[in-house]
């Protein structure tokens, strides 16, 4: 029987508050003087947290698997990452704000050079065109019509834009037109299977006509299509979970990620102190809370090991702000690892806390790497954490009498 | 979705360079002081090395399962042992060095006593008859001809020995003919279905003329077949990991379960410094290398403490010359225990050691059974091994966007 099967059986109501707060990218690497990123900030609330919590190291996806932000992200909201995929169309597309409906089929778009006389791909990036020149082209791409569907289209980044068509019908399943190499012609889209029949067939349209207004432009005569794909249609946090659930983020991606899964998405300002106020003020209204805090991510992605502390640091100066309200049950954790000794997302467990009532606390008092090698949690996987959160916060019932 | 399928989807390529060292049978239980043979034992190389490792313990099947040499190795090459069998008539034939290929269908035999009158058996290993008597009585069987097959039969130990069958179209899929207790008759094969009618005929051919040949023969009047297995037909390393994988091994089982795997298997001479001398020779030519010490595993089914002790010690001698090479990654554990108390192969989890650049060093400074409970890498699968291997050799990419 699978976990979320489970929690839709076992769940019940309590009027219990859950956070989940998630900074991303956590875990690191040791760095300065041997130690990590989480160990050489200075976190006195956390580490004060701790005694009173159960720590331990949790695995986002499997041993050895470097997770991209949605699987991180869906296995820490308890969904089995490697059953449940997200497309990157769909990815891309919640990450600039755009919503998904069933009716949406998601695909990213590489603006990409051709030969004008042979027409194969000679640069499959467009030579990085800046994003004003991306916006520019999406803007007269914005003219194509096709019967029978919207279409939606918006600039990403540099040479990056997300489409999307709406239409009754549109299955994925379908190929990429991206042939990864410079030196072919641009695919064209293929259905898997005959259910996706419809929905190659509006592409090809689509890209027929794009490749006719792009024709004379330079460096960007061409485009390409990748990742299409549909919201994957996961169960709610309220069906699985019985929770009225909200998101606390300041990035669309992630806001898009709580999205799929039924979360509320707040109005959390950037910054982590508006996402307080916003925690705050949304205390009585909701009964778990996704609180997501990205800079450590981004610094670790830089490779910048001291602005990771300080995003750190100053997460943990929220935590009294966070404990004020008495929260029912705290976990502190992050979707994934991003050292920035690699300057990327990476496999490595990562430390995870668990804060409530009823736990058998540890002998660890503080939050790091090694100490929490030595954590009453032990080795758990992502999948994990929200049976352990439902649990502490006295929302699962019995399983067989 | 399973590992082995993520491996497959995530694998790159990088020049970084793997080895798994493996002393079979290398767990233990206390003995000598209390003391496990791993931890009597003086290894200054490995406890240096531990410095900058992590470790934990491994399950090399599930809890409470004792392998045997093919799932040991199995699942430490990353291969579920619990789905892919390697039949015994396969490890038979492995075991004394017969090559396997997609047409071949192996059996273990047994000569056995039969009573001359009633044709039921009197004794199943024929009074354990030596191998020279072994030995001359394939000699004799070795002269009988199928239409349609190549046979290949050759003697193992006492009163074992391998048959092969080769022809197009043979399947497994079969029962064995040894009814497990004396007073019954040897069985005929039976086809378990369709697929494998044409592989049951011609074993009962072969059968029917083997009794005729052994008839006269006192005490091994009679032969039963078991275990009766093709190849698994497992997909290779270089398809799974994307590897240039070889095996340095000094018996034969191993070199057979390596090749199971598509390893290359070396020329190691018979002893552990002729396999550092493959090693140190090969070194250029591949990216992962399997080295298996076999002869902990032997001294600990001798029961013998201080011989298993001997041999993990000469192991830890050339530890020095195996980092003159800067691995990438470097593994030390084995296939299972194999604890001198006990004479056999155990279920008990043993020590593993993960050598790599960026890991999370633990506080453990030494290589042994109790000291591994607190190692930073908790209690993994041998399954998890691979992965593991493979993400700190940099070769795998990111799961999901």
């Amino acid at each position: 029987m699978k976990q979320i099967d489970l929690m839709k059986e076992l769940h019940v109501f309590s009027d219990k508050k859950i956070i989940l707060l998630v900074m991303d990218g956590l875990g690191g690497l040791p760095g300065r003087e041997g130690k990590t990123e989480l160990e050489a900030a200075r976190t006195p609330n956390i580490d004060n947290l701790s005694r009173d919590s159960i720590v331990g190291l949790s695995t986002p996806v499997a041993p050895g698997i470097t997770p991209g932000s949605g699987p991180g992200h869906l296995s820490l909201f308890g969904y089995d990452p490697l059953e449940h995929r997200i497309g990157r169309g769909v990815l891309e597309a919640l990450g600039i704000g755009l919503d998904l409906n069933p009716r949406s089929l998601a695909a990213r778009g590489n603006f990409c050079s051709l030969d004008p006389e042979t027409g194969v791909i000679t640069d499959r990036r467009a030579g990085r065109i800046p994003t004003e020149k991306c916006a520019a082209l999406v803007e007269k791409l914005s003219g194509i019509r096709i019967e029978g569907v919207d279409i939606i289209i918006r600039p990403v980044k540099d040479y990056r834009f997300a489409l999307i068509l709406e239409a009754d019908g549109l299955e994925d399943g379908l190929t990429e037109t991206d042939p990864q190499k410079t030196g072919l012609k641009p695919l064209a889209v293929e259905a898997l299977d005959n259910g996706s029949q419809k929905s190659a067939d509006f592409l090809n349209q689509w890209l027929a006509k794009a490749f006719e207004i792009l024709r004379d432009e330079r460096p960007a005569n061409g485009c390409t299509l990748r990742g299409i794909a549909k919201d994957p249609g996961l169960p709610s946090y309220a069906e699985v979970y019985g929770l009225k659930a909200c998101a606390i983020a300041t990035y669309p991606m992630y806001k898009g990620i709580a999205r799929l899964v039924g979360m509320e998405v707040l109005d959390a300002g950037d910054t982590i102190a508006s996402e307080i106020e916003t925690l705050k003020a949304q205390w009585d209204t909701f009964d778990f809370f996704f609180f997501h805090v990205k800079k450590t991510d981004s610094a670790g992605e830089d490779g910048d090991f001291d602005a990771k502390v300080k995003v750190i640091e100053e997460t943990d100066s929220f935590i009294p702000r966070i404990m004020e309200l008495d929260p029912d049950v705290l976990i502190i954790t992050g979707d994934h690892s991003t050292p920035s000794a690699l300057k990327s997302h990476s496999w490595h467990e990562l430390p995870i806390l668990l804060y409530a009532k009823n736990i058998c606390r540890d002998t660890v008092t503080s939050f790091g790497e090694v100490a929490c090698m030595q954590g009453g949690l032990g080795h758990i996987r992502h999948t994990d954490i929200m049976a352990l959160a439902m649990a502490n916060a006295e929302k699962l019932t019995k399983y067989g009498a």
